[in-house]
C-alpha cells in the first residue's frame, strides 16, 4: 500500500477478515464493528492510511480502541460518540489536539474502531499498531517497551461517563483502568499512549493495516485462486515479512469446549480431535489463543500466532464463536519480531500468562 | 464555637472522640487519625474553624476524605501526600484553588483526616459536613440531595497514582470509583463535590465538627461531672439541637458477631444479651450500624444513629473493634433533619440499604 492508500467502506471488510484471523480468537469479533466503520466512513469519507515513516516528529499520535470483554463488546457495540469522548478527554487532559490515530492492536475489532474514529474526526490513521496481533492487557504492547507511558488514560462509556487514570506504571495504569471497563459494563473506549511521531516510529508494528488487508483478501470469497481457502491463507501469511513462516499445524473437530468470563476476560480451553479420531490437540486462550499441545507437546505459544479457522471458508472463528462438532483448522504463524525479545516476552511471553512451557519460536 | 475557633493538637482528640460517636461503628477509626493530624497540626499550625454562615458566597469549598473499608483504612492510613494529591489533581482539572475545606462526613477518620488536609494547605475547614454522620457510599449526603454535582471525582493512592472520574450521575461516579477504591488497596484519597460557598451553606449540615467536639469532651476522662459516662454523653446529644433526643435503649454483653469484607463494604451483624440474658438486642452493619431490633422489634433505624459504647467508660466502638465478650450500651439518636425528609430518605433510609423495615423517627 503506498502513501496515498485511503480506507474506503469496500476495503474495511477485508481489513476485519484479516483482523480477526490476527486477533488469534480474541480482541472482539471485528465483523461487527465493521458496521460501525461502514457507517462512520459512509459519513464522513475515506481514511487516509499513512506508513509509519510519513509520520512528522513533532505529530500528535493517539491510540483509540475499546477495552472489554469480547462476549459482551459483541453485544454492546460501541458509539462514536463514545470513542470521540475518550480522544477529547485525552486531549484536553495533555493540551493538545490528536493530528493522527493509531490502533492498539491489529487483532479483532480494535483494528476497526479506530478507522471509524478517524473518519469521524477527519484524521489519518497510521499503518501500524502496537501489538502486531491482539493481547489481553492493556500493556502488553510495543510502546510500553519502548517506554512510552500509557497514561494517561482516558476511559469512556456510552452515557458519556469518563474516567481518567494517571499512573507511572503501565501495570498500574492497566491494573486501576480494569475494574473500570468492569463497572462501566464490561466495555468501554479508551485513549491513552499519546505520544509524538517520533516515538511512534520508534516503536509501533509497521504495516499491520495492510498486512490484515492482504490477509483479508486472500481468505475473501473473490480471491483470484484455484487453491483452497487455507492454503491461499497460508500463502498470503508467507508473503507478508511480519509474519512469514505460517503453517497448518491440526485440523479436525471441536470435541469439547469450556469458556468462562471473570475479571473482565474470557477465559478457556478448546480440544479438537483429527478427522481419524487418533489425534488430539489442545487450545488454551485467555480472551486470545495462548498455546496449542498435540498429543501432549507443545507445537506454538504465545506470542506466536494460533488461530482457529473454518476448514472449508478458512474464516477466522473467534473464541466466543467457537461451536461443539466445528471442522476446523489451526494455524500457527511466526510473531513479529519486536514481539519475541527477551524484554518482550517477559510481558508478553508465555509466562506472564502464567504458562509453565517456555517460549520456542515456531518452526 | 465562634467564628475565632482554631483546631489545634489538644482539641483534635476530642473531636475524634465525637466523631467516632457519630460515625455509628463505620468511617473508620478516628483515633487513628488523630495521629495525622496532631503531625499536621504540629508541623504547620492550627487550623481556622469556619461556621458555615460565614463563607463568601464565591468561595471554593472542596470536599476532601479517605475513601476504603475500614479494617484495611486502620491498616494503611492513608499519608497527607496521597490527600495533597487528590486536591491537587481536582484543582487542576476544575481550574480554581481551593479556598476552603469540607468534611464528607462528621463520622469516623473523614472528620479528622479534613483537619490534617487544611492544616497542610495552610486552608480554613468549614464547621459542617456533608452527612451529620457516616454513610458507607459516596453519595448518600446532603450535596447531592441538594442537587451539587459529586463528580469530577479526584481519587489518589499513597503511590501518586490518581484517577478522575466524571459522571452526570452521583450514583454512576461512586460506581465507577468504588472499584478504583479496590484496585488501590481498599484505601484511597479523594476530593470531589467542588463547590461554591453560597452552595455549601445552602446544603451542608452545619455546627458538626462543634458537635463532635462537644460529644467528645463529654465522653472524655476529663469531664468536669460525677455522672457516669454515657449518663454524661446522653447529656451531651441533647444539648446540641442537631442531634436531640438521646437515649441509652441496650446494654449487656456481645454474644454474636459475624463480619465480612466484600466489594469495598465490610457488612455484618452483632447480637448483644441482656444481663439478665433474658433479651437480645440484633444490630446489623453495612460500614455503619444500620438497624437495631429488641426482641424481634426494630427500636431505631437508619439514618437515626446507632452506635455502640463502651458500658463503662462511653468510648464508642467502631464495627471492626468489636469482640465477642464486651460489655457495652447502645445509645441511639435521632438523625439531623436534612437526613429525614422524604426525599433524603429515599437515598439514606431503610430501604436504600435493602432493609425491609419502613422508617420510624427514633422516639
Amino acid at each position: 500500500m503506498g502513501k496515498n492508500t485511503r480506507i474506503d467502506s469496500d476495503m474495511i471488510g477485508d481489513i476485519a477478515v484479516g483482523a480477526a484471523f490476527l486477533g488469534t480468537g480474541g480482541g472482539g469479533d471485528p465483523y461487527i464493528a465493521t458496521l460501525l466503520g461502514r457507517e462512520a466512513l459512509d459519513r464522513f469519507g475515506p481514511v487516509d492510511l499513512v506508513p509509519l515513516s510519513a509520520l512528522e516528529d513533532d505529530a500528535a499520535v493517539f491510540m483509540a480502541a475499546g477495552m472489554g470483554a469480547p462476549t459482551v463488546l459483541i453485544e454492546k457495540l460501541m458509539s462514536l460518540d463514545e470513542a470521540d469522548c475518550a480522544v477529547r478527554a485525552l486531549e484536553r487532559r495533555v493540551g493538545r489536539k490528536a493530528t493522527a490515530i493509531i490502533a492498539a492492536e491489529i487483532g479483532g475489532m480494535n483494528a476497526i474502531l479506530p478507522i471509524a474514529y478517524a473518519a469521524l474526526r477527519g484524521l489519518p490513521l497510521v499503518d501500524a499498531d502496537g501489538m502486531g496481533r491482539a493481547f489481553p492487557a492493556l500493556q502488553m504492547n510495543v510502546f510500553s517497551l519502548a517506554g512510552i507511558a500509557c497514561a494517561p488514560v482516558a476511559l469512556a462509556d456510552e452515557f458519556g461517563n469518563t474516567v481518567m487514570v494517571e499512573s507511572q506504571s503501565d501495570e498500574v495504569a492497566e491494573k486501576l483502568a480494569r475494574p473500570v471497563v468492569t463497572a462501566m459494563g464490561a466495555s468501554v473506549a479508551l485513549s491513552c499512549y499519546a505520544m509524538t511521531g517520533a516515538q511512534a516510529k520508534s516503536a509501533a508494528v509497521p504495516g499491520t493495516i495492510s498486512a490484515a488487508r492482504t490477509i483479508g483478501e486472500a481468505i475473501g470469497r473473490n480471491a483470484a485462486s484455484n487453491k483452497a481457502p487455507v492454503a491461499r491463507l497460508i500463502d498470503a501469511l508467507e508473503s507478508v515479512p511480519l509474519y512469514h513462516r505460517a503453517r497448518q499445524v491440526f485440523r479436525g473437530k471441536i470435541v469439547a469446549l469450556s469458556r468462562e468470563t471473570t475479571r473482565g476476560w474470557v477465559f478457556g480451553r478448546c480440544e479438537i480431535e483429527s478427522p481419524d479420531r487418533q489425534r488430539l490437540a489442545v487450545i488454551e486462550f485467555q480472551n486470545e489463543n495462548l498455546v496449542i499441545e498435540i498429543g501432549g507437546a507443545v507445537v506454538a505459544i504465545v506470542p506466536d500466532l494460533i488461530t482457529i479457522v473454518d476448514f472449508d471458508t478458512a474464516r477466522p472463528i473467534p473464541t466466543e464463536a467457537l461451536r461443539y462438532g466445528q471442522r476446523v483448522a489451526v494455524i500457527a504463524c511466526c510473531a513479529p519480531p519486536q514481539l519475541c525479545t527477551p524484554t518482550a516476552l517477559a510481558v508478553m511471553g508465555p509466562a506472564a500468562f502464567g504458562l509453565t512451557h517456555p517460549y520456542r519460536p515456531f518452526e
